[in-house]
């Protein structure tokens, strides 16, 4: 990939629109060998449709062989070089709960979970307490737990999952994760990375955020099952330059869950309101057309479903998302790009590393010989194999938002 | 791609010859939705024979969605990263019409222009003017302007285009451009760009530039339409090693126009007299074939029916091109590589950033499924989609001219 510096200055204003069309976890797997992935068996007439007059390939999000987590993966695919630009966890969950962070905060995400007697993990998400139980112990936190030195916020999020946030000076990330993956063990202590790049400042950050789960585990101790927690992804956000400043797009996200719409909103996009349903999600592309030159349009049930490893649900996933492109292409966008920010194969209930179903349509895509959407059709596609990084300066080529390089 | 320090190591001595066959701006698009590029639209048997016994594939000049310039997308195919050696438009003009800059110059393209009484540009191109009026100009320049403590050269090329070359110690280019690229508006002052290397030299060069500028108006004040002029690209030769050094290759050119003659002089590759017509550069050819191991073979107007958004015209001049194969292939090169050093579509009438239909033959070439020789067809060829500065390691090897790598 070339940098974003690079791009930077090869950026020239015009009129036109892109949508990214973002099916998350798109790719698949057969689910028995010599099978059709979910995307091979779903019925897409309108997917197809555009392939046909579309360029087409298979996107890479990290490297060959590399499975993402979303905050890359996502990274990648609005192209930015993912393993330079780091995200913590719990950064993402703050930003998608609409929590301004300021680049001095640590923000880790949070799970309430269930510990016995000996302080063992029984259940790491408490059973998935009701998002209103989740919001009443954050408020308990917030009132009754008191850090020295710094503010602290405890936000909930959804079900058992909630963000802590430290505010104040001489804080750094670089720490490790007091969730120990495993049951029957209690929680870690959180200390500082090998690799930290200021170490008392992550040494001070580490006492206070041990200091606070101490506090949080008395104030917790009746509320069983959600009577301790665990913290993840403890950082700072990253300095990323924005959409606006490296591609010059005025962009928007459209995404429900909150996560989507933090990551976008750190690459500078306004995350819009989006309802809760598919639906509402084309229905806010359709109202907003006018005012964006670039929209993400997230859509999260096809990883759902195949996290779940529910192959067929996965499969109704994919073709109610087909059933939404003729609204899109009723807009006349200049370049639509339907894409995943990895592959999640039931087959496997996880994210995993092979390439993403990808197809490009602009007036100027110089469409190949694939006949249809599909991991096995993309493969001949006219952009072959590609990193995901690849795709922006794609879509800003084909949408005339690029000079030339040189003379 | 591998550096050229890698790749010089591994370069092995031999009788071998190579051919690379340059159609400028050979890749296109459909004029029409669905409908062939100017290559598939044209008929080139022999091309498409050729392509059947030749290991194919669709080469990206720069990266992708980049659009490239004339020299970047040269020095790909040569094998040069093109943002790493980046070439000025006056050194190339400069090269191109023999003038033996030496490294301390610095060499800008000059346009005759036009301009109203309060000095706003109504015409970038002075009309086009006849290069014998340019001559002439470029003579009175070169007569009267005098500037304190450096050489001085004004140089015709071609109708309104002309080279400045300023010749003495502590030069430097990093400059802007006197050319607004708009009309309506008085050419604007030179002065050194933010990221300039050594900015004291910088701003001397720019001063003395625009005192030549000042100049330059009362010399032609009298000469409308040609009464001013503009400068773009003023810099030093970059530091290329030449393909002799780098790849062991005794090279030639084989070009017309005067640009793709200074960009190979610039790798080293000494600009054999072509003629004007394509007849002349494939007599050239076979004329020099003894006394080279590398040549390069360019042809013009390809690109130049693209840029004019002429599609049945490009055909036209691409099906001129088939009818010259058999006499390259009568001289049983090593190697032959036909390829183009990015794409014109007459669509967009102008470069861009689509992938290159590329062909390799040679003995060794493992030759693929690809029946044609296409944009569509390529994309499936044994390249892959691939970047263009593999071609030259890619011909060396099948030349026999590289050994192993390791034990």
């Amino acid at each position: 990939m070339v940098d974003l510096e690079f791009l930077r200055k090869l950026v020239v204003p015009a009129e036109t629109k892109i949508v990214f069309l973002v099916m998350d976890g798109l790719g698949g797997l057969p689910i028995e060998e010599g099978g059709p992935t979910e995307l091979e068996a779903a019925q897409v007439p309108n997917l197809d449709a555009l392939a046909k007059r579309s360029v087409t390939g298979c996107t890479v999000p990290i490297s060959a062989g590399i499975t993402p987590g979303s905050g890359p993966g996502h990274l990648a695919m609005f192209g930015y070089d993912p393993t330079r630009y780091v995200i913590g966890r719990g950064v993402l969950e703050a930003l998608g709960i609409d929590f301004d962070l300021s680049p001095q905060d640590v923000a880790g995400r949070g799970n309430f979970c269930s510990v016995d007697a000996e302080r063992r993990i029984t259940d790491r998400r408490a059973g998935r307490i009701p998002t209103e139980t989740c919001a009443k112990l954050t408020e308990m936190l917030q009132a009754q737990v008191k850090l020295p030195g710094v503010e602290l916020f405890v936000k909930p999020v959804k079900e058992h999952r909630f963000v802590l946030v430290l505010r104040g000076v001489g804080l750094a990330g670089d720490l490790t994760e007091s969730d120990p993956q495993q049951l029957g063990v209690p929680a870690l202590g959180i200390h500082p990375l090998d690799e930290a790049h200021d170490r008392a400042a992550s040494q001070r950050t580490a006492d206070l955020v041990n200091e606070f789960t101490a506090q949080a585990r008395q104030v917790l101790a009746d509320q069983h099952p959600a009577n301790m927690l665990l913290l993840r992804g403890l950082d700072k956000r990253p300095a990323l330059p924005t959409m606006q400043e490296v591609f010059g797009l005025r962009a928007a996200a459209i995404a429900v869950y909150p996560m989507y719409r933090g990551l976008a909103k750190l690459v500078g996009m306004n995350a819009l309101p989006s309802g809760t349903k598919l639906a509402d999600e084309f229905d806010t592309l359709e109202r907003a057309w006018p005012d964006y030159d670039f929209f993400y349009l997230h859509f999260k049930y096809t990883d759902s479903r195949g996290e779940d490893g529910d192959f067929t649900a996965k499969i109704k996933m994919i073709e109610e998302f087909d059933a939404y492109v003729p609204r899109v292409m009723a807009l006349r966008p200049d370049v639509v790009v339907v894409t995943g920010d990895h592959s999640t194969p039931a087959a496997l209930k996880s994210h995993s590393w092979h390439p993403v179903p990808t197809l490009l349509h602009s007036r100027y895509c110089r469409s190949d010989d694939v006949e249809g959407f599909s991991e096995r059709a993309c493969v001949h596609g006219g952009l072959g194999v590609l990193p995901a990084t690849d795709l922006m300066p794609l879509a800003l080529a084909n949408a005339m938002r690029l000079t030339k390089f040189g003379a």
